[in-house]
């Protein structure tokens, strides 16, 4: 115990992943993974800030954080950092008008984002949409752009679900590069600003997370 | 003329893509690009040794040579070298048994290869069937293999059919590559194996072919 005193020193927020830490996804939403749900009540109890970052975009976050209530989680969504409303800011920032290539779970996120004769391509977790097809779709808008630009939700190479293991989003982001001659925006996990935003959201210095 | 004499002189064979080069796939097979047609025959009528050398892998050899055949080209099956059929030379040497992940068209291709208990994958230009599943599937043989070993035939981008570009075996072959962390052995063209087999074939040595 006297150890962990000592690397919880000056520590003040902790920035919790959600897929695979929390709980396992799966055929009907998923199962807590043993312990989470009891850990995640007792650090909300404790000193500390508490904050969940997460890359899944399969789902809007609303969606995710009903999910996580119904799998027993004390969580609010204004709790949860997640790239799709990352990735709306940046878009709109930029003036950038997404051709998406996302699940329809998260579809919903972008609601509010002008998608009409696109300058961009939005890729996230698709899944089943990962259709040759979409794929196909996606490709042909880049290459018809002057300054192609692909924006990806995180860059996982797989994860876990009940059933095994399946491809995420990286696999795919790294076709379309391929494809095209170009390297993607990853938005999300692990980049710095990613990270930033969270902490900023949680109101502590990265020095003062774990 | 002189000029065209020149940049001849000592060679003694051409060897001649296919696919963009003698025809545009697409809807009803494709069609000749223009003059392509009379410039094989004119090949064939001079004293130039001429073979054919694809990265055709959504075809057997067969059919390719019975589409090339109906668009009026004067081409048989001995005179083209394709990854198919090379891939199945390495296989048998190796004592590998492949998952195939290829389009159904160049199924047969394998008919004489043990795929029972697969210890290696093969990726084609598997057009639709770059499904989400079928693209896990792949990826799950791959990760339970000790050394996992991915053979790809050729790694194009993309290519043109009439209907406009699409994704090649590339981008996908890039994305079990990223997922499981390895790199690919490419059978085909830029595979300076694939040439010189094809230019055995022909009895033609590099430094005499164009």
């Amino acid at each position: 115990m006297a150890a962990w005193g000592e690397l919880l020193a000056g520590v003040r927020g902790v920035l919790l992943d959600i897929s695979g830490v929390l709980y396992d996804g799966g055929e009907g939403g998923g199962e807590p993974i043993a312990g989470s749900v009891e850990a995640v009540a007792r650090l909300k109890r404790s000193p500390l800030k508490v904050r969940f970052c997460t890359n899944e975009s399969q789902k809007s976050r609303g969606d995710l954080v009903g999910l996580l209530r119904r799998l027993g989680f004390d969580i609010s969504e204004g709790e949860v950092t997640a790239p799709a409303p990352a990735t709306c800011l940046i878009l709109k920032e930029r003036g950038l008008r997404p051709h998406l290539l996302v699940h329809d779970g998260v579809r919903s996120e972008f609601d509010q984002i002008d998608t009409s004769n696109p300058n961009c391509v939005v890729i996230a977790d698709a899944g089943e949409s990962f259709s040759y097809h979409n794929m196909n779709k996606a490709f042909q808008v880049l290459m018809e752009l002057e300054n192609p630009v692909l924006l990806s939700l995180g860059k996982g190479r797989y994860y876990k679900e009940t059933s095994g293991l399946l491809l995420d989003v990286g696999p795919y982001m790294k076709a379309l590069e391929y494809a095209c001659g170009i390297e993607a925006e990853v938005v999300g996990k692990p980049s710095p600003e990613f990270f930033k935003s969270a902490l900023q959201e949680m109101g502590v210095e990265a020095h003062q997370a774990q």
